[in-house]
């Protein structure tokens, strides 16, 4: 109640009104596909439909959410002797600010409030990214061994998600990307039918959900050695070497834009910074892509708490790719990487 | 093109800017996370990052698409001489209305525009529709002989969905719901660590995603019969009744509403129909839930090559649920479904 009060506080409206998923799931803990979370001066209440009630009853006991069966009339009622109400400016959509406006509201932008608190994790929500990373990599582990040539992308991604989701999963973060050989060098291939051959780089971008947080992780690996990869084994050294630095050299209170630039400043000396074409890092939370950024352009400070993915890549069009991707926190200043069970050294099958 | 042409026409705007993925994919063929299709008076564009934009070149080669690379500064500056601008209120969020209104356009909502021409689908849209349904309903029928006491609800969900995946699905359209006993009665009921036993009633909602296109199916049988099953086998022979109506009476010209007191009604004769708790159905195309609605005030007229599901409910709190779902079309005016695989008579393993 202590985070809902300051988000309150800080917004500066009479009243929230929420039916963002993620946002309903991150104030009541309940997860539901649609949904009312209002904040007033009297407290959080929670608006579900008749599908999700029975469900939303038994995971709200002994909670401080009120519980209200209903639809958008219902959750507006909450709002009743509202002036101005937050919404988050980012998420919410036009048709519901209109609709809000004709009621007579004045909306204001409370996602600078809610992104302050969401990017900051409580050692709960650390928990559950620390267990949606624990499961994408025991399920990339159990992968390895039974990759074989002759293989499709598309049956790679899909054993890969059977794994995850056997080991406890509630299901992926994003669609998996599985890319052979020179489909690496696009950094959001479309998985397709491309075959498994010996000596084929592979890169695979992964991750799932656990109580309803992400995780995120690349890795690039040889399946098998042609003995026709001196270049790529060079370029891969760098690449890890680019994602090593962010993990020594990130701390506390500096911006995502210092961050990117250890690794983007590494890959220039090296003469690689054209070929990373995207940016070093983003938030990663109850979506998998939230704050902070880490980009040439962001200013934005980073603290203790904080949940984000370390990526650098070099892309060479029509050859290769590599990625190497941990999600990470930020702990006593410092990062520490989620990701403690897959080797990042140059794996050979 | 001439959808294209349509669109505009009708949004009496001089552009569109688009940035849902669905959109996007729906007016270019061509799926990416990000970017912004523009349409103006000298034809659609399509601005992606550099993550997407090989793939995209390789993608609308021979199409009519302009293809740009960057972000939303790009594609802004293709709205150059625009003073109204068309994007679709319910979909657009409302940071960036305020950006366009800040750079000078005036906005007018395009959703109907976009609305009437997505809800009715092409041959081609129909030919994936079906290829996402034949993949999950074959996925369901290599899942029954696998289905064991004592698995859990969320080892079935992985395993049907591992299914879809391997048959060529590129992903679900829906978290997989799999509810055994009186789980099955919470219509949105999340899949759990449940054990399954002999006599079970077993319910299971499922799709998948092909080509972009979603499936929408639901099945409920009975794990083996225990001979308790009286009162239920009694309630699904009256849904099923309800579900096999909708499909010979819904014709072309129907309103939503009509279409969903076929079964509501029925239903109500049979005294039901306090515990169909959910609208008849709802609109499936590259999203699970579009248009158009089925339900008690809809006042919507259904058309040709219109694709909706037909899934009635009975759900006893506490006791069980049962749902009977297919996704179905309007085809020369009459309901004709997509699954041709699977049973719909009660099962009983």
């Amino acid at each position: 109640m202590d985070k809902l009060r300051k988000i309150y506080a800080e917004c500066g409206a009479d009243a929230l009104f929420l039916e963002q998923d993620f946002i309903r799931r991150y104030l009541t803990g309940f997860y539901s596909t649609d949904g009312y979370a209002v904040l007033t001066r009297e407290g959080l209440s929670l608006v579900v439909d008749s599908r999700y009630y029975e469900a939303a009853e038994k995971a709200l006991k002994g909670s401080a959410v009120r519980l209200h069966e209903g639809l958008y009339q219902q959750a507006e009622a909450l709002l009743d002797g509202a002036k101005t109400v937050g919404v988050p400016y980012p998420f919410v959509y036009l048709s519901r600010a209109e609709t809000l406006k004709k009621s007579g509201f004045t909306l204001v932008d409370c996602m600078p409030a809610l992104k302050t608190a969401m990017e900051v994790k409580t050692s709960e929500e650390l928990a559950f990214i620390q267990k949606a990373c624990e499961i994408a990599e025991d399920a990339f582990l159990a992968l390895l061994p039974e990759l074989k040539e002759g293989m499709r992308e598309t049956e790679v991604a899909a054993l890969l998600e059977y794994k995850m989701r056997s080991f406890g999963a509630s299901g992926v973060s994003f669609e998996t990307i599985v890319a052979f050989g020179a489909n690496g060098s696009v950094p959001h291939h479309e998985t397709g039918n491309t075959k498994l051959k010996f000596g084929d780089a592979v890169l695979i971008d992964f991750g799932c959900k656990y109580g309803g947080y992400c995780s995120d992780c690349t890795r690039t690996f040889l399946f098998g050695d042609d003995k026709k990869h001196e270049e790529f084994k060079k370029i891969y050294a760098e690449v890890l070497t680019a994602h090593e630095l962010v993990k020594e050299r990130t701390h506390a209170g500096m911006t995502g834009r210092e961050a990117d630039e250890i690794a983007r400043g590494y890959l220039r000396e090296k003469g690689l910074d054209k070929y990373f074409t995207h940016s070093l890092g983003h938030g990663v939370g109850l979506q998998i892509h939230e704050y902070p950024v880490l980009a040439p352009r962001s200013e934005e400070v980073l603290s203790d708490g904080m949940v984000f993915s370390d990526e650098p890549g070099v892309y060479l069009a029509g050859e290769t790719g590599i990625r190497i991707e941990d999600t990470v926190s930020l702990t006593n200043e410092k990062v520490q990487s989620f990701m403690k069970k897959t080797e990042r050294n140059l794996l050979i099958l």
